[in-house]
């Protein structure tokens, strides 16, 4: 066998364990009996450990320094430089240390979710305290040159800096602080014309559906289930699944969900066949996945030609919604207004939220923030970026998991897969100058080709920033983001 | 630690695999998007080969004789033996060999599928003659006495022989029979007062639920989905899923289904706490485990007090069916008729069908009989063990999935319930003789409460036979079963 057949078949045992992982988390999510919880933890818990084990051994060292040497192709090398990449990050981390990691990650996860429903910041604060030591002690055994957040930021986003983003965050907030207060000047109340609801829900999950069909997700590779929080996951190349949740009262956040996840989901059914089992049927960054769900959900699913060829699936599933027309419904998928929820923030304020989180994380874990402090701090930084302020944690500095989950250094990704977005669509728009008729009329195909051959073709292949030059001709900048915003938000 | 902590420590391993196998096939059964197979069948292959390696592994070995040196308490011996047995009669199987088993059997049952559909053995059969091929060996690798058959009984009924086969099943063919010849004698059509529906499925799906619930199955630590062909599946004693099909046609086939994949489920549900990972959080054999669902759908479904508890829901959710009364129902549900379908067969003749197969298997496993063979030999033996002959191989022998999938060895535990159920039922009986009033009134807590303190709580700790000695004071006999079967179906 080759050398880098070799490797392809270490590699792949992590992989069908990784698949394992992503059913079992899939399942508990959205079938799983509420007494199957310690179980699962463990069998999950074990799942990991023995793909982490298999990811950090001598014996994938070796594997990789034959192929590294022996490498013919640019399949070869591109193979050999994503393994090595996890490899040698990871390979300092002690396995029980990166079990007990997962453990008190589970453990704080069933804490906040009860901590959240009862908005009891308190009974959280120990479990998150916890969560933030052993992050930090993460951070030191993945080592760093400035800042332990950098540690952090490289398992989602590769090559990003605390430094860099203190370049791309403040002109990004600059303006959207600028555009709110434009919009504060206007009239930014709903439009009264609007029935409100409630909207069956059955009838917003058929719209979804078929919304999804048109954009090209595949349902014979994936399905379409609800969940408290919606989310998409690959089990394989061949089984990309989502879930959503659907309002009765707001028909617009099931809609808009359902094209966020669609996004995340084309990217992951576009993924080149040859690519199967190798690593590289992954997403370059996290920030590139988040920028396939921003795409569809905003440049496209906020746009007046969408609504337009929305009109007659509406008619049909929602009449009553459909009565106002496309005009004043795409005018309301696009107002602004500043509001306490990340999930369910307008494209202007969506990046004011990733900044406070940013903040405050980079705080933590920095070590110059308590977490006891976190609560007054966010009532703060939210009256400072937003101008809003919650009345009780539930909606506040608890209305996240991601924190619970050790997930430090992925808010970024959320800011980040907003300037992808813009700068990828703006090229979108420069290969298809007439695509907004297309769109009007239910035809996706030029926006979906053009991911596909530039974005989803390419998997894990490329770092985030050899895409973008490859994909855009430029490195990603927050000017594409910048005029996107101004022009739909604008004062015209 | 001490030995026996070792051991659990270990063996947790095992089962935490094993669980997340049990999820891959209830997922792949019930939500899988079709085109999800390929990856899914290497991930089950995967962990079923890391389950094997660790349980055949000399590691084990050593952990077994220390445990064993050991052992203080009759818990820490019964952990002994159940994994002395599980190690012993594998380690000689190399797992290469496993591996290619477990995948022939995959391809075997994709194959099988696909024949089933278009009735076309001929596509079939050097799949299964590849499988026999195999089982012939695996029996080889796992060691026997007299016959090759023995060493895969012993997987299914620890103990039980072909010889021992051959002295239970003649007398229950022989009741059978002389009960086929009185029913045939006379009048067996369906009563025409009968409306034959078509019934709504969601109706009987609503009661299902409500007699699962009723006989105590517990919604918190399972769940219940539709599939083609029903099963129930434990992920862990938490987490115990079963599912269901019903046909607008049958009411009987759904809810009389409902009630056996109950009965399996109550038996995983009723597992004792401090068994859980231990693995003597199992069943005694497949026969122990088949004698749940056939008491709770035979005994307990097919009597006429089980339809007068029914009659009240059954006015809820299928009222036209309802109108008939009780009497009628359940006279319905105990009617006895040859047929050419295993699944849907009555009580008295259910045992025919597991005799041809056996017949069968038996000749395949002992190199005396060919795959090319079977269709005529079935044809004979459907005609000599029922008088109905199939009119395709669909219906024939095609029928069963489990030649497929390897299992050679396991229809005779569907025999082997019937006469647990039977012999363990007696007991229950003898114990409560006034239970058929409360069963009348929905209250199946006697039933229940007997298999739970006789049967649920000894887990895997006993072998069959030392279960049925310690919960009826005899070892299995067929003369309960045929007792039973006399009086319900005999002439009175």
């Amino acid at each position: 066998m080759r050398a880098s057949e070799l490797l392809l078949a270490y590699v792949r045992e992590i992989q069908e364990l990784q698949s394992a992982v992503s059913l079992a988390y899939w399942d508990q999510r959205t079938c799983m009996p509420p007494r199957g919880d310690t179980a699962r933890a463990a069998v999950i818990g074990r799942l990991e450990r023995l793909a982490f084990e298999r990811l950090i051994s001598p014996e994938l060292g070796v594997l990789l320094a034959n192929a590294d040497a022996r490498a013919e192709t640019d399949a070869d090398r591109a193979l050999v430089r994503y393994w090595q990449r996890e490899h040698e990050r990871k390979r300092a981390v002690p396995p029980d240390f990166y079990q007990q990691l997962v453990t008190t990650c589970v453990q704080a996860e069933s804490v906040w979710e009860r901590a959240r429903h009862d908005s009891d910041f308190a009974l959280f604060a120990p479990h998150l305290a916890n969560v933030v030591d052993a992050v930090r002690r993460l951070a030191d055994y993945l080592g760093y040159q400035d800042s332990p957040y950098d540690a952090l930021l490289e398992e989602y986003e590769p090559g990003m800096t605390v430094a860099r983003l203190r370049e791309l965050l403040p002109p990004v907030v600059a303006t959207s602080t600028s555009l709110v207060r434009h919009h504060g000047q206007r009239e930014s109340q709903a439009n009264p014309s609007l029935d409100r609801g409630p909207y069956d829900l059955e009838a917003q999950r058929r719209l979804s559906r078929e919304v999804l069909a048109a954009i090209g997700y595949d349902f014979s590779s994936g399905r379409l289930d609800d969940s408290t929080h919606p989310f998409t996951i690959a089990m394989s190349p061949g089984d990309v699944r989502i879930t959503n949740r659907y309002n009765a009262d707001d028909v617009f956040s099931g809609l808009l969900g359902a094209l966020h996840e669609g996004g995340h989901a084309l990217y992951d059914q576009g993924l080149p066949e040859e690519f199967n089992w190798t690593g590289l049927d992954s997403a370059a960054s996290f920030g590139i996945h988040e920028s396939q769900a921003r795409l569809w959900e905003n440049q496209v699913g906020r746009s007046p030609h969408f609504w337009h060829y929305l009109q007659p699936l509406l008619e049909r599933h929602l009449p009553r919604l459909a009565s106002v027309g496309p005009e004043v419904l795409a005018a309301e998928a696009a107002r602004v207004t500043p509001s306490l929820i990340r999930t369910e923030a307008d494209e202007v304020t969506y990046n004011l939220h990733i900044a406070l989180r940013f903040e405050l994380e980079l705080g933590l874990i920095e070590g110059r923030t308590r977490v006891t402090d976190l609560p007054q701090l966010w009532q703060e930084g939210m009256q400072r970026y937003l101008g809003v302020v919650p009345r009780s944690d539930r909606e506040g500095v608890l209305q996240d998991v991601h924190w619970a989950g050790g997930m430090f250094g992925y808010f970024p990704s959320y800011m980040l897969g907003n300037l992808y977005a813009a700068q990828l669509f703006a090229a979108v728009q420069q290969a298809h100058p007439h695509m907004w008729g297309a769109i009007s009329q239910g035809d996706f195909s030029s926006v979906l080709g053009w991911l596909r051959a530039h974005i989803h073709r390419r998997g894990g292949a490329l770092l985030p920033e050899e895409l973008m030059g490859e994909a855009t001709g430029h490195s990603l900048s927050p000017e594409p983001f910048q005029r996107y915003l101004s022009e739909r938000y604008g004062p015209n």
